[in-house]
């Protein structure tokens, strides 16, 4: 009988982070060398409280129910760790017999895997740290895509395709849709997935890697609305001027996160008020916002089964002596599509953001 | 052979408009009365401008994919009709041989079929108007629900159940739900229909019935958050404070309809700003807006067959020689569901708004 393992997710949720939570419970359950599988309510905060779950002792309804439910099911956190936390989180591991830590999260929750993987009591107590990607934003590196992304951007997609299906019912419409996406246009470009002709939308995508320009936008959406009468924008909730600063931001205190950094947010509403005053055109503002990480009916399979066998893989990795690397997705064919799960070392990903352009 | 039959669409599409069209279409072919099926394009406008598609001799694979296809196909349009349109409208009728003319659309569309049943030229030439109702705001009298309703009534509860559970993943969210109903809370309040337990969200709704106190709103928003840690609130656009006054409109001239109305969105993003600054709550505002009416995915399967029972129907009764009616849905049975189609005059419809406290 083997030591336990604990499982915990860090920053927002996303369609698919329950499916990998089913994938290492299930491995769990088939590797003798695994005690008890845990799992921490709201991530790092649940460690540190001790608070977990058992997960081998749940009704095999609710393990059963988990591929097909977005969100996360343990709950998640977003918090700034100390030196004192990081000592704590050794302490409470090594009194609960965890051997096995499997954290999935975005970049800050890599670093946060990589520094656990690097402690001394780490070594001392026979702790691995593996790492398992998620995020909607699609902005980690050293993997094809992020799990999590592909739900939401087929999302995206989905919005951008019914609306311009809507756009075409009524005479002249202009929509500017806001997608999600701090720092990176993965999920606006997504949109685009399915148009089939020029002539549908979305007719102009605006991605926080392209500096933003006020009049090249106005002369973009006339363009496209004297040719088509009708336009349908999008744009991500990140976008920023030339000088670094965004096109819109909340100056309100309560809109940070704990980590300082100003949430984004109703830029869309912004440009489609722009539109009206500079440009004197009508347009409706969208921001489905962050139902496109939780949508239950828009749920990707692909993206559901690579979770899935990430969650699994990442058991076998951890239970075989791997520490300090986070999973990744390789993709073996394009068509048909293929892939296969591969590692690589944390400080590649801890912290490093992947912007369209790289 | 009989003469021919034409139909049109007013006002915002929904998601079962083109399912009508199919049970018209469909009808039409089975009808020896009618020679042949036209559509107008953009509604009134189309019959203005003679643009009218041969519904008839459309590919099979076309007609067939109506049913699941959000939106209007042939168009609509929202126009304020003078005396004189009238007249061309009955002349334009007149010379392509329209025998029968279904209108769908809401109360306004409803007051122009009222209109044109009622010309003396309808009379001299033996044309027969019958009008099909449709909303997704369900604010039509007369009819136990609006076809388009349940769709949209579908698509807010799903976001509502679906941003419940992500908020129960991260510590301590509010979100701000915005939903469509310019003057009537039916959408907002169907938000509950996927809440299941007292603790789940949405945790309040405010509708456009009951005047909008800002006061109140905060107390009840801190309320609900100290309980549950968590809240999620549900505005529909068109909130109004005692005085009548919207609770928060643009003030922009390109945001009126061709009505002159000032057109709601975005009281959602001012109420969660006012959070922010007034109790010091950080919230954030979703704006799904109109994907609600054009969702294919949350199309609702009985709002879908009662529509292509509406478009059967209506050319029976047109055909039977039925004028100056809207059909109707008629509440059979409740558990199960059953309904019946009926008929109102359509002077008991036009220009009537259903608020949820009649």
């Amino acid at each position: 009988m083997g030591r336990n393992l604990l499982i915990a997710h860090g920053g927002g949720p996303t369609s698919v982070m329950n499916a990998a939570l089913y994938g290492v419970i299930r491995e769990c359950e088939a590797q003798s060398d695994v005690a008890e599988v845990l799992g921490a309510r709201h991530g790092i905060e649940g460690v540190l409280a001790e608070e977990f779950v058992d997960l081998g002792r749940q009704p095999a309804a609710v393990i059963d129910a988990l591929p097909g439910r977005p969100s996360s099911a343990l709950g998640s956190c977003r918090r700034k760790l100390s030196d004192t936390d990081y000592e704590q989180i050794a302490s409470v591991l090594e009194s609960y017999d965890i051997g096995c830590f499997i954290y999935q999260g975005g970049n800050d929750s890599m670093d946060t895997a990589m520094k656990l993987s690097r402690m001394p009591e780490a070594e001392r107590v026979g702790l691995r740290v593996v790492g398992l990607p998620k995020t909607v934003d699609n902005d980690l590196p050293e993997t094809d895509h992020c799990p999590g992304y592909g739900s939401a951007a087929r999302f995206y997609a989905q919005v951008a395709r019914d609306m311009d299906v809507d756009n075409q019912a009524l005479p002249s419409p202009i929509a500017v849709l806001e997608v999600m996406g701090r720092n990176t246009g993965w999920l606006a470009a997504a949109c685009s997935l399915g148009k089939d002709t020029p002539e549908q939308g979305p007719h102009l995508i605006y991605v926080p890697e392209r500096p933003f320009d006020d009049a090249s936008f106005l002369a973009d959406v006339r363009d496209v609305y004297n040719r088509h009468r009708r336009a349908l924008v999008v744009v991500s909730e990140g976008l920023v001027r030339n000088n670094g600063i965004p096109v819109y931001i909340s100056d309100r205190a309560v809109d940070c996160d704990d980590f300082g950094h100003r949430l984004p947010g109703n830029v869309g509403k912004y440009l489609a008020d722009l539109l009206g005053d500079e440009a004197g055109l009508r347009a409706r503002n969208l921001k489905p916002d962050l139902w496109g990480r939780s949508c239950a009916m828009l749920q990707s399979a692909t993206d559901r089964d690579e979770s899935i066998a990430l969650g699994r893989h990442a058991v076998q990795m951890v239970v075989a002596g791997w520490s300090g690397i986070m999973l990744n997705l390789v993709r073996t064919s394009q068509e048909p599509y293929e892939f296969d799960i591969g590692a690589v070392a944390l400080e590649k990903v801890a912290n490093v953001e992947r912007p369209m352009n790289s």
